[in-house]
């Protein structure tokens, strides 16, 4: 029943996570061939720097000129696991003009580029798969938008970023400051050395912008991701956060917006109660939350990263887009008929955790609880703590417009009586 | 782009999961449309009872001879929603020999007759696809049999029937008997009037066949699952659950055997670590933990049964299952090809926690310890409990297969020391 005619594979990129796919793919050919219903051949290899291909990785395969790979014209799937914009946009271009589908495991292209991308693969009669671009090995891509194609998405809530989870889970249980956790972080190796795109959301901002495309069936881009990174979590947030029977995380949230005529998505760290499944999300994990009109409540657990559980959800990706060249078929392309526009973070309706610094005499709870009528943000709790003359207020709002609250808070940081505003947090996942 | 003539889907069964499938059809026509790139017309509704069907469902559609609606000629897709054996199998049967497609929620037809039924699939060039069947709206079967498609899943150990873990939930939770706890769960609608097909384990090990045949690419049958029900789990088990730092849960885990060549798949109520995130699956909620050589440990969780998550899941597969026959490909057919034989429990290695009464007075413990020891069978722990001349021994093993466990309790049984084994439960999930 097997063509015996092998389907080739050029390999774009061999770092952790392409020795990965490398090795896979020349141990596991017999498991690949009967999975797919035809021998697949890795035909070669595209790096930058020959001398620092690991040691495994079949030499006679590597070349330096990735273009040449690409154009050989006997290339059925490309995998592109080298990551950034150029020249990875222009390789996959290339591989769709010459026939090829591509398995592409580059968030921040996807997010940047993800429509121009799906429009070519369309143009060319190729598939576009990226598994791998969100939440590593953790099947998401392909149940949103296979599995839950039939039920309407109303809310993506997530830890898609393991190194910020690293850090936060370091924070939170050994009570340690940012600047620590980060160390440790980096020391184990779950920090890069410039840790920027972890720690300020971008990378995560990249996954959500995929996510909420795919959810709510429109698209949404890098630049409409709302972000906040997590690097001004402070240990006295994780102590507030405790009193409040919470843990703080970096969130990714997508959501339909309340008249479902747009879409919100943002990244930023919030506090969500111990009770809830993603606070006890562990070490470098990744965990979604999906919530679906008829489907209910679901999760999503496993590791985020990492060169095999990347190359996992890689090779998925490879044996389904083979299956459907065999098939001459191309599987789900972009679902964006909706064209639901994304809507600012002004909008979103959420909760704040505030906590103020201030002077320790009577009225200032007066004046602080005015403040939030005027804007007409409701209480929900209010807490005050004072000790030699000091004294601080921690307010925990009822859901208002993120306008509303921002506004609260600009208002609260100019009265006399308000010393200064020590944190402010979302609260999400009740 | 989109084709007008529409698919036209049969559906057979409109008790609690059909017409929540037939009322997202007729109300989201245009989003189905839209994902499936043609229109999606329910063309017909099989019952066996026309007058007590629900309020909101097409009467126009509805229909008592199944038969002639599959064989009507002008059928794409058939929805199978009727469960049990016959007539669904002889009906599904019937619809690939017209030329639809089959979308199935059949558990029970799915664990006996499976290949019998991918085979007649196959020689239709016809689909079938049953997400729907193990564990209602959580996708399983789709990341099991595509996202895992280039992995080695090594390991599926899960919580997949609601009712038990509700019940068991409940006893965890208040302290209550089985009897206690399982009229709750009649009462709230979560066990049925006849609970025998939860309670003794029968539907859980139906979805361990299904998983275990998909997760190692071999055929698993219902009669190749060993099968214990939770019906003499007791108070006093939790009780010493909880001093082990252990919950107890029905649990149903398909494994590799230790040598690779051959598979296990079991059902039995297990002790489980507090630490394990399926010892946190409250009430009726499913949860399925995969052990992948690449992917790592990965999560799924969600509502496994009810009508909605279980008419998502059926509506996933619709539009695949649509998308395929627009594209006159297939999806993902049967995958047996490795033909890993079936090893029975005997084999298992895992551990076990048992306790005795024993006679209150020296040189019981060495005893029973000698009885373990000529098993070779190795003790991890070892609780002593006296009062009033009666006294209790609490001893877990540490890892050893269930025959030389089963011989160690059949000989414990023997001395003339031990009075009785009051329970016998494996530990897993360490």
């Amino acid at each position: 029943m097997m063509r015996t005619r092998p389907l080739k594979v050029a390999l774009l990129g061999c770092g952790v996570v392409g020795s990965e796919v490398a090795r896979i793919m020349t141990t596991h050919t017999d498991d690949l061939a009967q999975r797919v219903g035809a021998p697949v051949e890795l035909a070669g290899i595209a790096v930058r720097r020959p001398d620092r291909v690991r040691a495994g990785v079949p030499a006679d395969l590597i070349t330096t000129d990735a273009t040449a790979l690409v154009k050989r014209g006997d290339i059925d799937v490309v995998v592109e696991v080298i990551g950034g914009i150029e020249p990875a946009r222009g390789l996959i271009t290339t591989a769709f003009e010459h026939g090829a589908s591509v398995v592409s495991a580059n968030k921040a292209l996807l997010a940047q580029d993800g429509a121009a991308l799906h429009a070519a693969a369309e143009r060319h009669g190729a598939d576009l798969y990226y598994e791998a671009a969100v939440a590593g090995a953790i099947p998401l891509v392909r149940p949103l938008r296979e599995s839950l194609a039939g039920d309407k998405v109303n809310r993506v809530l997530g830890i898609v970023n393991g190194t910020t989870n690293f850090i936060l889970d370091k924070m939170d249980s050994s009570g340690a400051g940012y600047s620590e956790a980060l160390d440790e972080a980096t020391a184990l190796g779950y920090a890069e050395a410039d840790p920027t795109a972890d720690v300020e959301g971008f990378d995560a901002a990249a996954k959500a912008a995929i996510l909420a495309g795919i959810a709510f069936h429109t698209r949404v881009r890098l630049d409409d991701v709302y972000r906040e990174g997590m690097t001004e979590v402070t240990a006295a947030d994780f102590a507030s956060a405790k009193q409040m029977g919470c843990t703080i995380k970096l969130l990714a949230i997508c959501e339909r917006a309340g008249d479902g005529r747009s879409v919100t998505a943002r990244v930023h760290p919030a506090m969500i109660p111990l009770s809830h499944p993603l606070a006890s999300v562990r070490e470098a994990y990744n965990a979604v939350f999906v919530e679906a009109e008829a489907a209910g409540q679901l999760m999503f657990y496993g590791p985020g990263a990492g060169g095999s559980p990347t190359a996992s959800a890689v090779l998925g990706d490879l044996v389904a887009v083979c299956r459907n060249k065999l098939a001459e078929a191309t599987g789900p392309g972009e679902s964006a008929y909706t064209r639901l526009p994304v809507s600012p973070m002004d909008t979103v309706v959420t909760r704040y955790h505030i906590s103020l610094d201030v002077a320790d005499k009577p009225g200032v709870l007066a004046q602080v609880a005015t403040v939030f009528a005027e804007h007409a943000v409701s209480i929900d709790t209010v807490r005050q703590q004072g000790k030699a003359g000091e004294a601080s207020l921690v307010v925990v709002t009822h859901r208002a417009a993120d306008a509303a609250l921002s506004a609260t808070v600009d208002a609260l940081r100019k009265l006399d009586t308000v010393r200064g505003v020590a944190s402010i947090m979302r609260v999400e996942g009740e």
